[in-house]
């Protein structure tokens, strides 16, 4: 690094993105395949101001909407899907305190994360309930353990939740500096796939915090705009399984184009024209178009929910949420299907570790295992059938 | 019929076609099991004045564009895919004249279809060569065989086809009246599904045809706009796919909601709280959304490319191409795995023979045989490996 | 029929089936279309002596064992399911007083059935509780209705059962004569498939059925050998299921061979060479020996297991049902998919209503429908998840 | 290792092989992470005596059937499916030369290999041609490279081939000593899957191979019997395809009934009722149920064709080559859903990377590539629609 700060230039993010991504594809199969913290791609993505990208123009961001923002998710996703990950936890971190606090809480930390390129990281999983809270007076205290806390190495900000058991086991959500005394992120994450997001575990010992932290004004999932949260992170995850399986796509057909032969069996000249692989290729099509429309449709409808702020009706919300649920299944269905059959398409060759083929495939499937995907396509079918709207929750 | 001609008021086409749908639904089981002629409901169409939809207002038409004009198909198709599946080639038919006649040719035709309401029947075939053409002096003569005739009986004009031997095989296509002498309809069509659609066999004994009434000028897929044929045709099928299988899953739902009980083995109260019965309805969900944003993103882009008018560039006509044959194939599979499975979710009784659910399959079975899905899946992959663009013919 | 009664003399019963069964299949599509009862092939199979096909030697029958007896209904199964239905419905009840009913009773129905070819008649549907019992000092008498009554016309014997509300709605089952006072078979089946197992319902009215003709020792389901019951039914469904699907395979493969064209975009000169031709087909094959090996091997087990009569261990029996219930979850799926997509291996010319190919769909989909192949595949989860038995019941 | 040599005394060989493979089991996911030379548990199949499994007792071998050998390979496949893949392949090389060669060669082999625990490897790769023959008076010698020689490395012998250019391009195939002079194993092999079966490349320099090692008498794939080489080899992959299934879905329920969850909005107490999940599990039993059979089917018929020795037919050989792709497809397509979707009923913390789950579908992804799947169906249809019979080659 430079001893002169970089002064970050953003004309154009995508541009930036794709100029990003394509460092980071250089490394990224060593990087999948060491695992921890990418501390130089963070802090490349700091210097390129896409931390604040999501974030108003009048606190000093870069002003994208959900559907700029979510592609750039995407575009990382293509080459690097831990990152993409995180960068895009980061999006939706903002969008919480954004969504569950008051103005007078969210914009300065708007202004302080664009100012100085703050990394939120994220420690709120709503099903583990071991981290609980003690009440003080004017501060309350987080104790226990997370697990799944994607992003939280390496950041400045965290989101995390408690429970108070007080209150009948509500929980409570707060925006803390990631280094407060009692934090400690354990660093532990070493699963199949998604290697580099820092998904392992934290613990809470006697951390304090303001009640300025907390997010409680209106409060979690608290009314119909409120409760975009979660939907901004399903359609989060969405963008990274389609960035997944286009990045696979991309990487088959340049290796069937380059590397493949057509099976001596084959009528064919040249593998680019065997009626099989052409099937594949077609299916796969067939399948990415599909996602891309769902999923495009999908944002285009949260950026006009996000625009309707809080007279965001109740319906609308519900709309949104079976769009993006739709997506979401489409695009695990697909994008599984096309990660573990792109093989048949490239052969037994492509199977060196060295191309590291396997990633998308171990990737795809950690991340799609977040919430199970029989119970998004039964909330499809309460629709479908009984007309029944679903219900909010940190899923929904 | 009354005496005085009726003067249809069409205010809004699509409560228009809906109406006639309501009305088209009492029959449908019963003129699916007879087949034949739907006359009446023919000539409700042709009072409903839907016939002119399509037509620019300038030549006294609606001035419909092809979403509108297409969805009026679906609506038909929910209920009725024989009546469906002819209207919409009329639209076809008027289109064909549009873009490979000259405007002295289809812009009287176009007014006096929407003067006196003409049905519009296809006799084009282009892969039945048996009928071949004779040149006279300022005529032509057309002799031979054709099948699959779709909409022709009791139909004003025809689009039919010959081969022009001595231009080397050339397809010649005249619109002429379908009462001429020497054209004999044969009302032959007696198959499993699309029962209504009159879809059998015409002789052409030395039947005359003027040259004012070949489609010369520009001629058959003779240039980028010309080549919006085959592409209209395929949307249209399209449309009929999804509209048939967005009714059969209204009809399902009725039966399970209204019908349906829990199999003696499931914990639920009601058949609408049964978890596989849920799944399938999530999954039908999730296939036919899939199905309309893929639909109606392609028309969209066809009512572009069809304003774009002989500019239209090759490259453009080529991704609509794509988008609709993605389109096309995902209606196919989507909608045959729905008609078929959608007595899974109704149960043993829904098979009884006056219910005829079994008409959705048969009706989307049959249509769904036009042209082989395997090679539209082949042309996608020409696409999504190679980057090569289908070639444009009569099913491309 | 001549008046000098036949002497049946089956050297070869397989033989005298296919024979039969040539004989069906040149009126299947004709009588499909009819529906109603199949007298003359009804007469034809009382004729032929494969009545008494699963009835032992010693009582005047073939003594064929379940493998045989139930390869026979495939054969029927090819060309005319109906009549395998109600083939194989009749040795299901031959089965069923075998099992819940005393030497002293079944014995002489055996021999009865043999000497004058008996047909049986189902009148037993369980779910149906609408047919109730009132008690008399030495009979019982049962009134009501009852649906889904298959085989029950022109049949000389009917199972029939009855729920006893004095005994708490206890399930009593009875072999009566089909012609006694007070049963009224209504001829009212009328389905979109299996249109001549005159499946419809009946009425019970005041019907007298003496203390002899009850099935109560050993009773229903009372043990492990008596539990084969719903088993054989449950593997006779599935050789109907086999059956559909072999026919249907060998009437497209006749078409392709004889009819079929390549599209024109096939580099093939023949259909038979074309690559997604012979994928198809080699899709069904695959498919199709699936269910073959889990049929068969199914079988050779139920065999095994009847031959060890009342020494049967629930724990064999179990094995056998899992068995059945697998190969049956096959052929549901395997058959469902090769009646469908057997159109795209012959083309649209193929659903001509002269050939009558949706009967295979529509026949296979009808008696799919028996009971949910859903809650089939809970119980294998059951097992392979939580090695937990197959409760018996009259579907398991 | 005791100073004194062991003196294996194999009883019997499944319980030997179980016995071994509990304790591969307990490094399997280690050695997989390590790739490379498994070199202590191919000492301790050396000192097991099961490389003289297949071995007739005559010349010192256990005895053992195919259907005995190859259950032995998917015992080993549950655990460790390198070791079952270089194991079998070792079988494999002694019915190559059992089968390519005169009894005064591979008599001697098949004593040594019994006597002194033999381990042979491969390096045979038909489809490279890269190592060429040249002729002497009395020996050849082989030059050039080739790949994919799984279980060359730590061998004692190698079945080795080179293109005889002088006669026309003719595969020559030699048993030989891996430690032969000029023969350079790479030891290269890292791949994503099948880790420890060193299927890396060789090279060899100017290596010597007398008469009496070459296959020349009867010679490769020169009848019907000498053509069950490649069946033996498809087979031996088949097995290997169902045991890591079968052991993907043993390891998948320990995982969900001992630490599965679950989720919030499932009605079950426990994770073993939820009806999704045991819907999966249903369904994974179904498949491995039909690959089961399907596998015993065809090594049934194998043993058959074996004994029948030089006089098996064309038509048999045929008929078992049939089986033995149809179970192979069925593996295929079983064991790749399985090995991924097992991950639905297993859930997000089953991807830590200590448990390795994803070694199964990485194992299993890279050996389904060894030929393609889309052409064995092809294989199948040409039988299904032309009843063509397999045309004999190192694939088929």
């Amino acid at each position: 690094m430079s001893s002169h700060p970089p002064q970050p230039t953003v004309l154009n993010p995508l541009q930036t993105a794709r100029k990003l991504a394509a460092e980071f594809a250089e490394t990224t199969s060593e990087r999948d395949e060491r695992g921890g913290t990418p501390k130089a791609e963070r802090d490349a993505i700091r210097q390129s101001g896409l931390l604040a990208l999501s974030i108003p123009t009048q606190f000093g961001g870069i002003g994208a909407n959900w559907s700029e923002t979510l592609n750039i998710v995407r575009e990382f996703a293509k080459v690097d899907s831990s990152i993409a990950h995180v960068f895009g936890f980061h999006h939706l971190m903002l969008a919480t305190v954004r969504l569950f606090a008051r103005p007078e809480q969210w914009q300065p930390w708007f202004e302080q994360t664009a100012r100085n390129n703050w990394f939120w990281g994220n420690a709120l999983n709503p099903l583990d309930t071991r981290t609980v809270v003690r009440k003080f007076s004017g501060w309350r205290e987080f104790s226990g353990k997370k697990s799944f806390c994607s992003g939280a190495s390496d950041s400045e900000m965290l989101i995390a939740s408690a429970v108070d058991e007080g209150a009948g086991g509500k929980l409570l959500i707060a925006a803390i500096p990631s280094g407060r005394t009692g934090i400690t992120l354990h660093g532990d994450w070493n699963n199949m796939g998604q290697r580099q997001t820092d998904s392992g575990s934290a613990t809470f010992e006697r951390v304090r915090v303001e009640e300025s932290e907390l997010l409680l004004d209106p409060g979690p999932l608290s009314n119909p705009f409120a409760c975009l949260r979660p939907l901004i992170a399903q359609l989060h995850f969405t963008y990274i399984f389609l960035g997944i399986a286009e990045g696979a796509l991309e990487e088959a057909r340049q290796y069937t184009l380059k590397e493949g032969r057509p099976w001596f069996k084959s009528k064919a000249q040249h593998i680019s024209e065997d009626p099989y692989i052409l099937r594949h290729y077609g299916e796969f099509w067939i399948g990415l178009e599909s996602v891309r429309v769902l999923t495009e449709r999908a944002c285009a409808q949260l950026d006009k929910a996000w625009n309707r702020g809080p007279n965001l009706g109740s319906e609308e919300r519900a709309q949104l949420a079976l769009s993006i649920a739709t997506a979401k299944v489409a695009a695990t269905r697909t994008g599984l299907d096309l990660c573990s059959r792109l093989f048949e398409v490239t052969g037994a060759r492509a199977t060196h570790a060295s191309l590291r083929f396997d990633r998308y495939w171990r990737n795809l499937r950690t991340q799609t295992l977040h919430d199970p995907v029989d119970y998004k396509i039964q909330e499809l079918g309460e629709w479908a059938l009984n007309q029944k709207r679903p219900t909010p929750s940190f899923y929904s």
